[in-house]
């Protein structure tokens, strides 16, 4: 499939060189800087632009990897360079397809990739769920047969589900990540090496595969041991930007840890 | 070594099949429960009694795998029995090593494994930090050589830096998994398998290998995205449990995030 990536951010980035490396014709790379789009666009033997009026207008899809409050100004610019009947589909898990309504688009959809992407870390994408969905059936088909070449898990997710998979993914990614902050400055200001915790991070998320978050809660707030939770509070007069985050998560372990 | 190993919960279990796997000659194990005595000595050889009267007066090592609040009476109890003179360690995270003092022992330590344990895992021991603390610099190597033929990983830890360690890991393992059970209620509520975001926490604590949590952070709250997290904080008017807490970390990442 002859394809448009536009964005070179970190989902861009990853997802061009997985598609590239399914053997995937890439024709153009687009980013507002060039030397994002040059790098990519070189690494994925596709042409680099940093102006959409350059768009390749020959391309089967169109993929959009930018901000989410650019998706809509970047689709009408699309539609206004005489690419109003080509398929085009953006990658975010924030914003619905309905995005695509009113910009002058006939066929859109969503390519989501439920990750978190670091331009230092290659993904494995064969772990990765790719959330596809679009308004017409033979488009849905188009997503779903490019995204079974870049990993098994591909599952078709409308509007609502994915804006609650990704209410879901803030909590346990970005606040989760938050908590991993705290432990780290608290351990980095104590001179201890936050290595320590690793094995234990680890096997929080990999107990879940023999049972549920709530099985498998542990420690002083479920158990209701005060005596450690007054001695933890006292500890955090030290850190006093995590102590209202430690009384708040206790209270919702107790109020909510077993329900 | 001859160990008496006292307590058959989730730690004291792991860590006993551990120690013999390892070659150890585990004497006894006690349980106030005497099945999951009986079904831990069974495993491992060793006799099982659930009266602390009957504990074995011969071994080397005396490990008090037991909750918190009962490490200073079995500690009392043994020295009430003629094992005054013995070496004595409890395997808490919370619990200074000075909970020993006036409790009539004259040799003990600690001997934390920083992990969490479920019976229904089988954890792997070479992955997981033992931190080992004692008064007598010839206990302390009695423990070091112990703890080094279960795990590579072994590091002497005094009261206050346990201390430390065990709040930074009740924010990445106890707190973190809250968050977890947030997104599973979410989804399942929802009818969305809560499988589609283990990849996502995976890479949650993949990506730490790579750089710092504050480095890694991304979404909403930290790129200051206000359209995203009225929505979220709208559609969690269905889950009012959890709308707190997504206020509270918001606010935190927004505060502390990239400190």
């Amino acid at each position: 499939m002859k394809i448009v990536l536009i964005g070179a951010g970190n989902a861009g980035f990853h997802l061009g060189c997985r598609l590239k490396e399914c053997g995937e014709d890439i024709l153009q790379v687009f980013s507002r800087n060039l030397l994002h789009a040059k790098e990519l666009g070189e690494k994925i033997e596709a042409r680099f632009i940093d102006d959409l009026d350059q768009t390749d207008r020959h391309a089967d899809l169109y993929i959009l990897a930018v901000h989410d409050d650019a998706i809509a100004e970047v689709a009408e610019k699309l539609a206004t360079l005489g690419l109003r009947e080509k398929f085009v589909v953006h990658t975010s898990g924030a914003t619905p397809k309905t995005v695509f309504e009113n910009t002058g688009l006939l066929r859109y959809g969503v390519f989501y990739p439920l990750q978190t992407f670091s331009k230092k870390r290659r993904p494995d994408f064969t772990q990765i769920p790719l959330c596809i969905d679009a308004d017409l059936e033979a488009d849905l088909e188009i997503l779903r047969q490019l995204a079974q070449k870049i990993s098994p898990n591909v599952f078709v997710i409308n509007d609502e589900e994915r804006a609650v998979l990704h209410v879901a993914a803030v909590f346990v990614n970005n606040f989760a990540n938050h908590l991993f902050h705290a432990g780290h400055t608290i351990l980095t200001s104590e001179n201890l090496p936050f290595d320590l915790l690793l094995p234990l991070m680890r096997e929080t998320v990999a107990k879940l595969e023999a049972g549920t978050p709530a099985d498998m809660q542990t420690g002083p707030a479920i158990r209701g041991d005060e005596a450690t939770i007054r001695r933890h509070l006292t500890y955090l007069k030290k850190f006093p930007q995590f102590a209202g985050l430690y009384r708040t998560l206790t209270e919702s372990i107790r109020a909510t840890g077993s329900e």
